[in-house]
């Protein structure tokens, strides 16, 4: 563990060990203390994200270390003219670790190969938000005590929620989950993230009564107006993925709601004293989990080799997604993983766009 | 002490206890460097003021905190879409004391009634700056030796300046203050203050000139162009409340000039080097405030219960005034305190604005 | 050593001693890391410059000591209304030393005078940004064991480059150096710069190829667009300035490369991979120069007696560069310093503008 860009870079025991001492920290606080004392944090947030900067600070300064950065990138001449390449390359003779959040989809892993320091991923454009899943599963495994045999429902607009994506794949390494897909029709779970399940069943329902009974975690998601094309068909659909206390009836007594955060109106506020929601609490695991990283990087930093390039082909000249950091940053040559031997299916190395060849 | 929203929460002995602990704080700051070791202070600057915002986190580090925070909303995503409510109970997994500044009414004690961890207010709207009110009192008591038998003169915009009021009302608290108002017609100090000094006299004065002899105590404020309807009257007025080197021939030699800051041009720069100004030190001071302040909260947050609910009614559906956070975020109720029995006087539990039933 | 304001300030000795300093630092971290322990830096920055901010404010971090600070003007309250020497006036009350950037030219210098704390510029407009020479000697000494008997190659921009400017004053204090100006002809290196040279020899040319064989140390800068009337010219000059892989097999094995960053195209990047290439350590160093610099500040602090005053002429009312920062504080003086008394050539005391009279 050399750098944290995407979940999917990690075996399910390196997730368990991970999720292991974000649990130790949360019990013995003052063991860790000063572990991070004379160490330095960068927090390189070339978009705002508050909750996500405040959260990895706190995590630093928590284990006794020190933070520099910035918090968008206006306010930043290194964010202005200068590349990424060049960026990580000198704020990794000032700090110990970088974390970096950035709106174009492969920043971070493209300042990890530059990168003589870990570089840990903090959410790149619509891509990956891996520190956000890690949270997930610790929230899951605390209050549920398990991270198998569950019935997971997922609510919201799944067909662009990057959060939900993640989790999806990430569960499905763990036994005998079943999952519920609760969306509108324009926003259903892409079939590529169904592809992921492989010994787990799913199903797919329209609206959240459907699926509620059932349900061990319920997690929530906002959807966002813009998505839809016709304004009337989002006033019509969006009470079905709403939570209220009404609705909250139909849940088992031991069902657990979850929520990334920001919440806007999918979650209303009487539900909120309910001892089932667990969308707060969830924030402060968050808190413990990139304590467990930090700790982890820094300290394996010596010991990791890296082997980045294996099983990279040069397929294209360039990636077809405008959003990719390749066709934003100067570089020699853009590498596609082999994902999938007998379809010739192909990804990205930056932002994992898929290429069936 | 659980939280510090406005000086009038709280008793003569407990404002007298915060300043004698500022006061021991600055003879032995050895004693409190290691403090908050391990503790975190969010800051959240809704909008910028960063002379007050570096006075808190210089107080939180002296005492050997740390600090997290944004300074102003346009960088925070916290602050852009999500309720104050939210954004405190999510600040609350993260740090030990959240300090905030608000361009609306009564958000600091919004976020208080939700937050599990002790909330400053740092300044909201034109509403409340009760920390610069403390660091009014600790530089009297620092330099003058006492709180009470003063002439204090109060000289500039007395209508809208809430550092003013708030002042008036604490030393009111005191024995045997005399207050001399001087002011432009235009900007007189309003009934509702006067009717606060119960036990002191009062006098109300046009020219400096006039107050500045007896003065023991002189507090200067700023005059804001923007206060004149007509342009002219500004200009005829201005000079007769701003200090010079020449009118400081009138005071006593052991009187002291207070401000503040920032000044413009109320008090001119040849001031400055005179040994009765002390708006420098009076910013030092403020530090040393917040100081005691951060320490009795977070060390008394275990033991103190919570009454704000206390003799509040449910008198209207909401407060008629439009910068009241009350009429920004959602809320099932306003309550409003009964400040009069006799007269059937209440107040917004909020922004404090009066109704009289 | 009160404050550090420009480099013609400190005698070779005073510098070597820093350089000294920052060596040591580099071989002995701990014996430095608790150094400035409950000491805070200010970091004011009235334009951004991240880089430069990362170095400062990790240097202080890694000495043990804290910061607060503002990262742009436009967030800063302080920075809006208030003058520079209020500004520092309470700054000083909150922090042990100051770092300020400004886009004024003679900035740091006002606020030296009236600050109670060590004041260090970290760039002031297109004047001074002496901490970037210091850091330019160490990594000259490092990588080359010596700052004598060298041939220094500067390319690009050496009109308007203040690094440059800066550089050749200070190397021009030590024996027996050999300056090689590579440059377009409109950018050549000025007359007052080449007047410092005095003990020296120097050579002017147009073309990388005729200085690299020779250099010991090549010093890269960037040639701005914005500086040529006619683009078409800058489209033909440019590339004699830009030092590519194929150049550097023109030059020596232990020739090194040196950038002050950010680079954008004048070194291409497949010179990174090359040992001579030393423009991110150089950043290191820097950082190591400012931990320096801070450490030398504030523990000389006591001792220092200041002598600001000592051979300055009232010579004019005001100094005729609009961007000098006397042109946009009120002042009751600005002094004129006497550079050459035979040629009776006087300089302004902020800006340094020169005056023959």
């Amino acid at each position: 563990m050399k750098h944290f860009i995407e979940v999917s870079d990690f075996s399910k025991e390196e997730i368990i060990s991970l999720i292991e001492v974000g649990q130790d920290i949360m019990q013995n606080p003052a063991k860790y203390g000063d572990a991070m004392k004379g160490r330095l944090l960068a927090t390189l947030f070339y978009e705002p994200s508050t909750r996500t900067r405040f959260s990895f600070e706190a995590a630093m300064l928590r284990l006794g270390g020190q933070v520099i950065g910035f918090s968008e990138a206006q306010n930043s001449s290194v964010a202005k003219g200068e590349s990424v390449k060049d960026t990580i390359r000198t704020v990794a003779c000032y700090a110990d670790i970088a974390v970096m959040r950035h709106y174009l989809e492969g920043a971070p892993k493209l300042a990890s190969i530059y990168s003589d320091i870990p570089v840990v991923n903090a959410g790149d454009g619509g891509h990956q938000h891996p520190t956000q899943t890690i949270t997930d599963l610790l929230t899951i495994q605390m209050e549920k005590g398990r991270l198998t045999n569950l019935n997971v429902v997922l609510c919201g607009d799944l067909k662009n929620g990057r959060t939900v994506h993640s989790l999806v794949k990430a569960l499905s390494k763990f036994e005998n989950n079943t999952f519920y897909f609760v969306s509108p029709k324009e926003l259903k779970i892409p079939d590529y993230i169904k592809n992921h399940i492989k010994d787990s069943l799913f199903f797919e329902m329209e609206t959240l009564e459907e699926g509620l009974p059932m349900a061990d975690v319920l997690y929530m998601t906002r959807i966002q107006r813009e998505r839809f094309a016709d304004p009337e068909q989002y006033e019509k659909l969006k009470d079905s993925c709403v939570l209220t206390k009404h609705k909250m009836i139909l849940a088992k007594s031991d069902m657990i709601v979850m929520h990334p955060l920001p919440r806007v109106n999918e979650i209303s506020e009487d539900v909120d004293s309910d001892p089932r929601a667990v969308y707060f609490p969830q924030a402060k695991y968050g808190m413990f989990v990139r304590m467990a990283l930090i700790l982890k990087l820094v300290s394996e930093k010596e010991n990791s080799a890296e082997n980045h390039e294996e099983h990279r082909h040069e397929l294209y000249s360039s990636c077809s997604n405008p959003k990719c950091v390749s066709n934003h940053e100067k570089l020699e040559k853009v590498g596609f993983g082999l994902l999938d031997k007998e379809n010739h299916i192909y990804a990205c190395e930056y932002c994992d766009t898929y290429y069936a060849v």
